[in-house]
Order: structure tokens, then sequence, then C-alpha cells
């Protein structure tokens, strides 16, 4: 074997005793593939008491961050500590002092994508981040290298393991949100505070950087539709299935037309006929269309202490063998010439408006939505005594944003809704 | 710009215009990512007056595959030829003037695995093969680094896509083999001499590559259990769907138990429930499941002139943008003690016995059986009228192939027994 590589871990969570169980379990393998001895030699936490069940040499542990980040022999080191500061100051420091970093921090990547790559191009290193999207998944690399024929036109992502196994729940077994929500944060599915997941923004930080690698450009998540899966209901669920033969999944959509970028995160119903409704509990799939493949579509584990770790594992590998590659993030030109707001996007529209059962008000409805150019394709209402409030299930044709928003204001401020309308957006 | 690279295509096939297709298309977009500029310089085919519908510069092409072997200036050649000879020789010789090679050609890698690998080596070029298993879908770099960290522990592949065509046909429509087979042809789906997709050799080849990437052995052709899918009947599939929730797909599979790998390509029972069960058409898609990352699945176009472009293109860039990364093809090391006899491998069974309807048939049929310690799980028999042939359905609890193999034999031979029973196995 050729020389010694080694690396520095900061961060020894989950994810990092994730990592190191995986190099303990399969030293072998790796020194084989790449040819070198590889040497986890310092783990760094503030916590180095803790028991994670795994094995650690005698002398590994520190807490002083300074033991990866000023020596020397350390080549690359493995961000996980996650979250913006100190993350951002130990990956820039370690870039500054030569070495290669591999992180699976998908908030800071998202938030300062520039500053973090311009520094690895500056210092001559490798920043690798295949676990920060899709977890264990291989993706990040086959859309920027199996894929680098192609000029991407879409990207659906399931891209978050807690809403989707949420609304897995919901659909199998016909719970509510909270019921479900509850049961996932005691599986360990849902953290405490499960608001970054169920509000769609864990999604939206991974889909900037999906659309980095896909479209080379960079959106910030202020600039873009950003809505989660709280308001979901079983109604809901049961009429996608039952009337439009689809499942609701939150999706993480990017999509080029005619060099217009439309991105958004929302609750999405997605035909029963599509691979992404076959994606269910905490799985997370990326489809993606090429001008050149067509569709493709990777799935896996999303998340979690050893699918990620596998994904980090990789990425040291992959430096390892190569550490003079040149660095290739997405495309170098965009195509992009604007990103669309999302008033411009047309889809076709569930609603789910609650409404006194009492006469005139279906027709008033269905004149608001005239008015706006917005046409329906099927209506449903549930029974009930009059003067009671009940779900009416509308589906629209093809509409824009724009006016479905200003429909949505209309109606909802009309007396006899009770509730404000849930709208949802067709795949 | 940095320097250029010459590329030589040999083949103008339908894979090979695909090919120039892709560069004409997406030329500034490849040369932006790897800062090169990228020429194809040569095409060599036998026949260079067709029109293949794409444009191709004046002077590129030539009859003689010396215009790209000798070429000094050529880094990189592509060989779409196909079969053994005389695409070998190209390579060889690619190879030992210094170039680069990239080939979609399961059938030559899966028969001359290791003198190709070794003259790479020798010679210090790198050859990538991504188009050779499931066309365009970014595969075989996942599986080798992406995966890299795992002990990869299953790899179940629908990888023919005239197989998946015909099996989805069969079952959307309830047609019989023959007729989707014709349709199939005439719709450009199927060759005129479909053998080697329906039989199971193009599947077979494919799994060898995956075998080597993914468990670091070599395995011919010859020594594992390759069946094709021409004795599926519409009744198989509607019983496989009815009473066992399953759809019928060609599967290769290859697998590690406790240091024994398991290799063949059969027709298999696939839960609806399984991702794969929703892999339909002409698409492709491997399941693969790693000791860290679990199970993922890669999907997409496994064949056709774009999608093999798309592969080969990316296998350029790939090589391009780093003629000096080193050389590794799977583990260097196998865990592959053996190679397990499909006779060792056990199974849950699906039979389609045809049989007269007649007093004792049944029971001689379950002595058998029951006399190889196979437990049966259910059966089903159409009514017919006393004397007349009908099939009995049945399906087994575990048992060993070689078990089952005696059981068919005895229960073959039988004198009320009028065809030769249909065999296959669960996933």
């Amino acid at each position: 074997m050729e020389k010694t590589v080694n690396i520095g871990l900061i961060g020894f969570g989950t994810i990092g005793s994730g990592v190191v169980a995986t190099l303990n379990q399969n030293l072998a393998l790796l020194e084989n593939k790449v040819n070198k001895k590889v040497n986890l030699k310092r783990i760094v936490d503030l916590d180095i008491t803790t028991d994670r069940g795994v094995e650690v040499k005698p002398g590994v542990l520190s807490t002083n961050v300074d033991d990866i980040l000023e020596d020397e022999e350390i080549d690359i080191i493995i961000e996980l500590v996650g979250g913006y500061q100190p993350a951002l100051n130990f990956i820039l420091r370690a870039m500054e002092n030569g070495k290669h970093v591999v992180t699976a921090n998908k908030a800071l990547l998202a938030k300062h994508w520039h500053e973090i790559i311009e520094s690895a191009q500056k210092n001559d290193v490798r920043v690798s981040f295949e676990a920060s999207v899709g977890g264990g998944i291989p993706l990040l690399a086959p859309l920027n290298h199996g894929l680098a024929a192609n000029n991407i036109q879409t990207i659906y992502g399931i891209i978050n393991g807690t809403a989707n196994y949420i609304l897995t729940k919901m659909a199998d077994e016909g719970l509510d949100f909270d019921t479900v929500l509850k049961e996932a944060q005691e599986m360990g599915y849902a953290e405490a505070d499960p608001t970054f997941d169920i509000e769609g923004h864990d999604t939206a930080q991974k889909l900037i950087i999906l659309g980095i690698l896909g479209f080379g450009t960079y959106v910030e998540q202020e600039k873009f539709h950003v809505e989660g899966i709280t308001r979901i209901t079983p109604d809901d669920i049961l009429f996608a299935k039952e009337e439009l033969e689809s499942v609701i999944k939150l999706l993480a959509i990017a999509q080029i037309d005619d060099g217009e970028l439309e991105i958004r995160v929302h609750p999405t119903l997605v035909p029963q006929t599509h691979l992404l409704a076959a994606v269910n509990d905490v799985y997370n799939a990326v489809y993606m269309v090429g001008d050149v493949v067509g569709p493709v579509l990777m799935y896996g584990a999303g998340a979690g202490m050893m699918p990620t770790a596998s994904a980090v594992v990789a990425d040291c590998i992959d430096i390892i063998q190569d550490m003079e590659r040149p660095v290739s993030y997405g495309p170098k030109e965009t195509r992009i010439e604007r990103i669309k707001d999302i008033c411009e996007v047309e889809s076709k529209y569930y609603m789910r408006i609650t409404a006194l059962d009492q006469p005139g008000v279906l027709h008033s409805i269905s004149g608001v939505l005239s008015d706006l150019d917005i046409s329906i394709e099927s209506v449903s209402q549930k029974k009930a005594d009059e003067g009671e409030a009940v779900p009416i299930f509308m589906v629209t044709h093809h509409a824009t944003e724009k006016n479905m928003r200003e429909a949505l204001q209309l109606i909802d401020h009309m007396e006899s809704v009770k509730e404000e309308t849930l709208l949802l957006r067709l795949l």
C-alpha cells in the first residue's frame, strides 16, 4: 500500500457515530479500493464522554477543534456539526489549511454556497456533500457526472423522510396529521420540534443544492414558494386516491421552461402510476429528466445514521482516489434567464373549500372561478344538514397560480366559507 | 480553455448516431464542464454513405479504423461496433496505443473482462462502460463509487427492456407471449431475432458486469442458471396478480449469503409492494442492498439511441475531467468463497402443472412433493370436464431448487400430466 490518508471528524453525533461504525466495519474494503491506509486520526466533539456504541482507538477523541484544523497530517475533514456556525468557520479554516472537506450540512451549503465553493477553488481543495441530499442515495454524483451529457429539464424530489413518513401513514391508516406526527416523534422519525421538516424548509434547502447541480443556478430560499404538509387531512388523501387516482407527496420541484426556472416546494398530487407515488415511509427519491437520457429515478434511505454515513464515507473514498480531480459543481454556464415567480406557474389544482351547505354557495364559488378564467374539471360535495359546514372538493383545469390565489382570496372571504381553503397542485 | 481532447468513434449505428447528436446538441455544456475543447475528430464505419440524420463535419467520416487507432492526436475511442470481433481487437489496439476506451459492449465485457481490464492497467488507460448496463441510467458509477463504503449484499435487476416490455404488455392487456412479441417487433422494441433478449442472455451478460462491480467476482455465463420468459402465459400472470399480489419480472439476481454467491437470471414473482414491480415497459431498474446504506434503486431508460448515448458521452466527460484517475473496478478483494449452484438455492415456488382432471391426480402430485419435503402453501385448480387437461396452480413454502427439480422430473413423467410444468421463483 501507498501512503496513509488521515481523516479528522468534527461532530460525534448520530451521523458521526455512523461514520466511525462504517470505517470500523469496512476499513479493509475501503483500503483495498483506494490502495492506501485510511486512518481516522482525530474525532472532535464538545462531548467526548458519552458512549456512542462504537469503538474508538485511544487518543483519537479531543474537544479541541484545532487538533484537526491545525494538524498538518490531516488530509480530509468531515464536518458533521450541522447548522451555520461554528460549522462554516470550521470548513473555511480547514480549506485555508489545505484540507479537503466532506459535509452533510445542507443548511450551510444552501445558505453559504458561493463562499464555500469559492474558498474550495481558491485553496485548490475539494468539498464533497453527497450526504446533504437524499442521505445514502448516490444522487448528486449521478446528477453532476452520470448525467453530465444532459441539459437537465426537470427535477422532482421526495427528499424529506419525516414528511414522507407522515403522509404515507396518513394514507395507509386514515389517521390525521397530528396523530401521525406524534407517532413519528415517538418512533424517532420526527424531531421534538418538527417545524423544519413538516413546513418544507429542509426540502427547500436540499432543492437549492439540486438546483445548483442540475441547472447551474443558485436560488436563495427566500426567493421561492415553500409550503409544508400541516394542513393535509385524511379527506384530502382519500379524495386524491378515489377521485384522482393520486397520492399526496411533499415535492421539491425545479424545472426549466424556455430559459425560465420554476422552483418550489409544496404538497403535490402525484398520479399513482408515477414511480414517485410508490416511494413510501422514510424513503426518498429524486426523479429527473435530462434532454438526452429522458427520465431517471434514484431511490433509497434519505436519512438515518448508517445510510448518511454511507454517503459521507463514499465522498472520502472519492477524494482519496483522486485528490487532484478538478472541482466542477453543475453546469458552469446556466441556461436560466430568469426565475419564475410562483404566480406565473400553471398547474391543475385541487381545492378543499369548507362552506355552509346552503343554496347558492356553489354558484357563488363557481362564479368567482369563472370570472378568473379558471374552469372546473370536477366538483364533489359531501352531504350534510342544511346550514352545516361541509367540504367541497374541486379540481380545476390548468390555471395560473396568480388567478388561483386571487380566487382563493375572494372565496375565503365569502360569508358562507368557514375555513381557509386548502389548495394543492397536481403533478 | 485548455487543450483540445480528440475523440474517435468506431461504429456509426443507432447508438453512434445518438452520440453524434448529443455532442452536436450539448457541446457547449460539455466543454464548459470540462474546460477543454472537445472534438469528435473521426467516425469510422464500413458504411459511411447512409444518412444517419445527424450533422457530421466534412472529413470526419472514414472506413479505415486505423484513422482512429493510429492517430496519435486521438485521446479517447468510443467503441460501438458491438459483438466480439473485431470489437475486441479495436479496443486492445487502442489501449496499446495509449487511448482511453468508452464502450457499451456488454457481450464483450462479459466474455473478455480480464483481458480488457488487464490491458487497461498495463497501458495505464481507462476503460469506461456505464452504457453497457441499464443504458442511460447512472448505475455502474454509483455502484462502484457512490456505494463504495458498502459491502453489497443484494442486486436485483430488471435490465432488459424488451423482456420487460413484453411482460408489461402481457399483464396490462391479457395478451399471450407470441402476440405481444410480434407487436414489440413491429414497434421496434424487439429484434427480428429476439432470442438474446427473451431467453435471458442479454440480462445474464449485464449481470456478470454488475457482479464484478458489486462483489469483485467474475462469473462466466456458462456457470449460472439463465432462463427466459418464453413460457409465461397470461394465466401465470393472472394467478400471480390475483392470488399472490405479485407481478412477473425477468430478474437478474446476485446476492451474497455467508461468503457464497447466488447468481441467476429467471422470471420471478415480485410482490406488488416492491418498487421493482412498478418498473414497466422498456424501462430498467436495479435494486441493490448495501450493508451500510440499506436498499437503493436506480431507474431509467435501459436502452435506445439517446439514453445510451447519454451514458457514453458521460463516460467521455468523466475521462476528460480526470484522465489520470486510477482505475478501480469493484472491490479488489472478493468476499466470495464459492459460487452456489442453483440447486442449493432456496425459494418459494410457483408451479403451473397441466394435468388431466381426474381422481387421484392431485393426490399423486402432493405425494411426490411431500416425499421431497416440499410443503404446499396453496393450490388452485381450474374446473373442466373430467378427462380434460387443466392447469393446476401451486405455490410452495421454501424449498431447495434441487428438490423442486427432482419433483418436477417425477411430476412431468406422470401419465396424467400433459405438459411440461412451469416453475417460477418468488422474490
